[in-house]
């Protein structure tokens, strides 16, 4: 779910960056009265996402345009299928057009992508995948949410969220123990604490430490087994950094809780989806 | 060159999407006094990208983090390179260094994406690779840079910046001549006016109305040597749609003048950048 | 035509510089269900130029107040001509009546000024009047409407839209032909090359290095008959600079293309638009 | 004084208006390292304002452009005198100027017409020229300093800072008693209460209700002289409407206390000043 | 009367705040279509406010709750009653409850603080209770309209609204004399000149150079009775600072014209109302 | 720690404010070249807090005026001891003071009644106070900074940081048990789960069902008691709503975990700070 407010924010800013000076070829090519229809199609097969925004574009030019998703939120569409018509003034049509669809695309580009990752975990599996905060700077909340709507969680949203100390954390503090016990006292009771291992020593240093999740850096395959069975019944596993599609069937297998993967919003892969419209 | 009333815009956006909320596990486990230097690195080969918004998310959080570009903006960098060095407040760096990071691995992705493509042009080529307006919506003016630094040049701005029309103008408008006549009476007298055609024959209508450069839409290899010929001394010829690496070499031997590729922007690959703190 | 995602940025901004601290007067003076009805009505001569931003203004303070208008947007209006008509609450048309007609009025007397030089053209004439950025800070999109709606054309948008390479950027540049090679090598192709000449042997050199459009600077009359001779077939040709309304026709007469005209915008004479409001 | 608060916003709106997409002229056409000194040399005769908002628009494009005022603010200026000189790198001048221009030549052209107005008054008059709430919106806080700047006096500020009755909330409240008595009622006791009469008889009931300043309405000569006579000691005397130069003498000479020009910014004419720029 | 420009810009403010990154509980646990009631209930004796505002904070996050009011605005309200209640999807109710509840909270608890000021005033008495500029940063507008529903009076809005000379500007300004006569010369004729005094022999000097207001700091009962005195006919007496709710009566009683009380706003005691949800 | 970027936004939108019309009284009254120093003084016992706050308040109205804070933030200050020395242009201090001062004795009044609360706890009690979401629309991220500063605790950030389950969603998805099961499935791993519950029965149930944390809403003490019994190595034990100073030291001794109170930030009361200037 997508607050109005969220998505007010992010169209209008990307209507402003395309449309502050005008539309020189539609104002000039098409008439006032014109009147179109226009069907947005899935080019690939994809998991649709984002129809509020691709809606809210074309609203926020006219709000006299009819926008209609012919497929619900998460649905998985085949190439050729028809995902949104668009009825209404062609020069309103063909002014928000290309704002709509950057954003249908990316956001049905993410969805697409943590379907195929969620679709890779074995039948029944517990184990879950997550985004990171390595998102698109100003589109976390509408990244996330399609995350979510590809069947994956989202990890913690911000730094304000939740505790997850890093290499670097443990660096800065000090060690393992100073950091968790540092972040046990001053941080909200309502976070658990994360933290990132780089070997089954420090693994169990952070078990002893009261570590409620932790992050293993680069394990080997056996590694993440032994981690694992570490871990049982005292913390959530969660496995980041050079996750492939092949590994997910194994890393869940070996029981991992989170496999997290940064690719899901840093290389976002644009859904194939294109407008082509009709003169009424 | 980007300006700092475009920059901060972005960065101060992304920092508080991160921020608002302050840094729960950095204000816990990291000491004020504590001072670290910290080494942005390629972790594969890449165009450096970004560096003013690299630095410019660390000065925002703590104007006394000092911030050094190791090589300069535009240069290849091998996996292993120091990109960027940061010294300062251990807090500030950490705060400061996924909001930096989500930037200067964005645009150099870009940049490093472009620079492939245009090395792929033969040595001497005219033919220039271009940018579309299917970039991330809020980042087109840091996105269009990157494409600049990364060899490439820029197609039209914005929808006010100059005439293009497609094959949607045309169904609305009623016609090829009839869209370019109005464009020509209607728009401003800087703009060319560009059309989109998909055959020969409305390729020859295009150039009888007049146009100034024609995009070839999916056109067949031997179509487009026959378009290029045309096209002589009338017109410019671009080519979109679907461009592989593979294909711009053939592309530029056909003598076609501009290659646009979305892929640029609206499927980009996050160039692989890690920062390791170091504790002073 | 204007889009809400422009009209409504700038009619909130001005609602908030005079109502943030409420209206004195109104709230004081003026019962909550007191009803009336107003008529805008030109006290001048005028074309009419912005009714969506005239009852935006009323719709922001009270989406119960209905705007109508009484001429379409462009039309020649004659002195005491009701332009429009607002009904509702009358607290809200109090509160909003300022902010409305500093809009209308000012849109309309660029709209005016607009028509006045137009018709100062030959009957059948092609030349064509522009504006040019001279436009007052924050009001650009809404300012290039109203030369559009008076029947003048708009020079380019913005320093991102097109090249035009003045005299400053020829001395920074070292030379009309270094200017022009670069300008384009890099600029986008869907750019004309534009350029500033102070004589006609800079003319010549401009149209040897290539120039798209040539833009006179006080060119004695003379030398412009002169300069659109050596132009014909090879670029256009702008007048621009000090251009009063009884030079338009000699321009024209000479067949210069484009006459452009600062004062449009940076002069602008508010037309004579009173608001009359009768209790109901 | 203006506070860069408020500088900030308005500059950063401008450049981000003009700068948006980049100086497609600039970037070609300038080499990076070239600098250059500027001088903006007053094209008439004028009064200088904007110093601030001028050297701002410079400072957002680049830090480390140098910005120096040759005059002081409110100086008047000679047809060729440097106003400003800028130095630094031609790129950041040449992206900057067109927005600095904007604003210094409209708050200049305020000023001067201001001071224009000013120096119309007899020697020694006590009358005092002011401002309405017609300024250009989203610029009201520059303009009423340039109407200061120029020697003249600022009116109310918003609707939300004075209480001023105009014969629409007059005729809304039911009467000239009606209105003053609930505006002295509500509004607060900081304000004076102003309100406009249309003839003398309406002055008498002002007058006996309380009013502190009445605005008259397009009143006759004689009646003017009247109305001073009655309103001595008892409120202050303003004139507004259609005011022009010639007639500044005599409204003086009548003893009238105010004299509120709208033109003063619903009818700008921007001072002419022009950049010249040299490489160094 | 709050617009909707300055409620929007609140309300929209305080939902990003909170909701940037989705409500984790209620989208986990609530399903789509459930739908509720809520009734929003006085916790206490309170003087109902921001009802408004209370409305946009649901119909922001979805425009299909329904907010019905089922007290007037400024109405007392006993512990127990409902004060609003709303219908729509349960998701939408949650997730907004917070945001709307701090708004009504806020100003209720100001409006009622303001209503028990005012009642401790004499039967007819003429003396006005007012706020300061002591407001909460960034909520002016919405602070000082909960004070009108209280029934209490507005001082002076902004620094940019009227005059008032504290002791540390005649500190500055060298003299209460200098300070009058520069703010008489300098300042809109529409601002009365009000100035803070110490001591009965600054009030005489007050008086003497032409104040309109004189506030009275830190007087002892019986100097207030004299101050009152000496002013009579030639100034209006405002009592700041200090005071509680007992000495209100005593101060009316000296004829006192204004109280201005800054823990109005710098002090809210939030009124508690409580939002009870029932499945529907 | 408080970052610029949240500092700057929350500074500049009260400066516009208050200054968005100028300084009548300040820039009348005292002139462009008078100096001063003014010392902000504690008129009461309190924890300092906002310094960086206060003094951006002063820096962006001019860049010149020296703040200087005398206290460390966080320190206990007795009534009379100078908090902040501000050092410049008379002008600018008196522009800037009552913004400086509003924010000042907000934070300040915040973490003062925060360490008297943690004052409240018994020696060496490991129970923590804490904040809520009840906080001023606009200012949680500095509010909650002033409750860090006065030693209590922050509570999750917002509705996106973590799981919080009321008795309003206890309703909506239909019972604990479901509720519980739901958030686990969906939210975020990283977030822990709290519910509140009414009786113990409801505890238990919610500790059946796995609750990390559990909220008790008016409970007797009796019942306290039992909870915490209950609760203890499976669940840590909030308590919320209506707690007094009085009550601190039972809760602790009962070995409640935390103790959140709703008043910290709903009903704010100012520290009483004055500024006192001084012309040099």
């Amino acid at each position: 779910m997508l607050l109005d407010v969220i998505i007010d924010e992010a169209v209008d800013r990307a209507l402003r960056e395309d449309l502050a000076g005008g539309d020189l070829t539609t104002e000039a090519c098409v008439g006032e009265d014109t009147r179109a229809i226009a069907r947005a199609r899935a080019k690939q097969a994809l998991v649709v996402c984002g129809a509020d925004v691709f809606a809210r574009a074309f609203y926020r030019v006219d709000p006299g345009v009819r926008v209609e998703a012919k497929l619900p939120e998460g649905a998985r569409a085949s190439d050729g299928d028809v995902l949104f018509e668009v009825e209404g003034s062609a020069r309103s049509i063909l002014m928000a057009e290309r704002t709509a669809l950057n954003f249908a695309q990316r956001l049905s580009g993410i969805a697409s992508h943590a379907r195929q990752l969620v679709d890779a975990l074995p039948e029944g599996s517990r184990t879950r995948i997550t985004d990171t905060r390595k998102t698109t700077p100003g589109l976390r909340a509408l990244e996330r949410y399609a995350v979510r709507i590809g069947g994956a969680h989202n990890h913690r949203d911000t730094l304000g969220s939740a505790v997850l100390i890093k290499d670097n954390h443990i660096e800065a503090a000090g060690g393992i123990r100073a950091a968790l016990d540092r972040a046990r006292q001053r941080a909200p009771h309502t976070s658990k604490l994360e933290i990132e291992v780089e070997s089954l020593a420090a693994l169990d240093e952070a078990l002893a430490a009261g570590a409620d999740i932790v992050m293993l850096d680069n394990f080997k395959a056996g590694d993440i087994a032994a981690a694992v069975s570490k871990c049982r019944g005292r913390a959530l596993v969660e496995v980041s950094g050079g996750v492939t599609l092949e590994r997910i069937a194994e890393l869940a297998a070996h029981g991992v809780d989170v496999i997290s993967v940064g690719a899901l919003t840093h290389t976002v892969r644009a859904a194939d989806i294109s407008l082509d419209l009709e003169r009424l």
